[in-house]
């Protein structure tokens, strides 16, 4: 991995008709915005659109043009419906046929007999794409320009991610810290949180609530580069809390 | 509920940094997506972005005219990075200001000295908003022209959609038939699928592997809001996947 001082960002497009039905539940999403965090690299936007090849083509465009890296999920394999590869070929304006490289590894699962039409599409790369390797079913992914597109099963995505992560430009990581404002409620914190937010421009301050059902209990996040600012911002809002409890209004 | 003979098409706009980061994983695509199922209304694209007011104004433009309805979560609580209210409104160019019918629901919750600058945020409203009540914290939604704003902690966020439901045009609801092809890998059938799909224009046909570790799992869902062309094509499918098993080759 390249590690880089500028900032590099990233995008997510998730193809696929049986998310929006909610028929499957996606798990992508969450677990490459958690890698990708882990290497430095800000996901920016996530877009999930229908199995129409004009749909993708728009996002894959809207999205490569704007990020450092477009991640794409689902949509490679043999069946129908599974259109991704033709239309990322299309909205990078390459052409896309039989890969010998991808065939090859397709040759070690299936037997000449089984290697049918269907399974051989799945062999269909984009002209200039390096594979991204698939040690659980063999079709690989692809990664063409800045676009990395990767299968929609959860457990053969994580395994192309792996692989395709040694070769991406990496930035500084962000460092997140957690204070844990427990039962306090947002409200009385949230005027003075505004103000260390203002006075701390190095770094980003969100404040989280979740809701068990016997209450709400909220956590603030500082992220940033830098240690430093981070630890500042941190004295500052352990400051704030103190002083909110202290005065003894009630938690 | 309005129920339409013409397709409702909705989508769904996640806006907040904390799902882009990885920390907190959404909960709420993959409920509101099945909701929407339910109501016979397509949830046709998702979009996440973060908590900038010039990227939720364009997505919000972006989706709120091209579909009948967007679904907004998050960022409406009373901290700085709340921002959501003010970007809807000035995404659809109307005002925003203090709304009586919110305070006067949040007076349920706080007693006068408590309402502090911060939680009166949460009752900023654009102009001719109709109001989605929030049983768990009071701070209310809110829907304004097409555009409806919903919480992001996904306890609020479910009371608010079965509120806001009610007033929604809804749709012929999509009937979605599953026939397990059990071990039978999908590159056996996907060329008689993928025929099967062209010869039933009223349906759509998907494939969905999914790996358990043991091997795939193979379901075919096939979905359209006729159920003699569901039927129809159930029958094909069946006649397909019982002579690829019936010719003796390995499932």
């Amino acid at each position: 991995m390249v590690m880089s001082e500028k900032s590099i960002t990233a995008a997510i497009l998730v193809i696929g008709d049986e998310i929006l039905s909610g028929r499957t539940k996606d798990k992508n999403i969450g677990y490459i915005a958690e890698y990708l965090t882990g290497l430095g690299i800000d996901l920016c936007e996530v877009r999930v659109v229908r199995d129409i090849e004009e749909e993708i083509v728009a996002a894959v465009n809207a999205l490569r043009t704007r990020y450092t890296y477009l991640f794409t999920t689902g949509g490679i394999g043999p069946t129908h419906d599974d259109i991704t590869a033709d239309s990322i070929a299309r909205a990078l304006g390459v052409g896309i046929d039989y890969d010998e490289r991808a065939l090859a590894m397709m040759r070690e699962r299936y037997a000449p007999g089984e290697l049918n039409e269907a399974r051989m599409r799945m062999a269909r790369i984009p002209f200039g794409a390096e594979l991204i390797a698939n040690p659980i079913s063999k079709a690989p992914g692809f990664m063409v320009e800045n676009v990395i597109t990767m299968a929609g099963v959860p457990s053969i995505m994580q395994a192309m991610l792996d692989d395709v992560a040694t070769r991406l430009e990496t930035g500084v990581k962000v460092i997140a810290e957690t204070i844990d404002a427990k039962g306090l409620p947002e409200g009385k914190y949230a005027g003075a949180l505004a103000e260390i937010d203002k006075a701390h421009p190095e770094v980003s301050i969100g404040s989280y609530p979740s809701f068990t059902g016997e209450g709400f209990r909220n956590q603030i996040v500082v992220r940033g580069r830098s240690r430093a600012a981070i630890d500042a911002a941190m004295d500052d809002i352990r400051r704030v809390l103190a002083r909110i409890t202290g005065d003894g209004a009630p938690a």
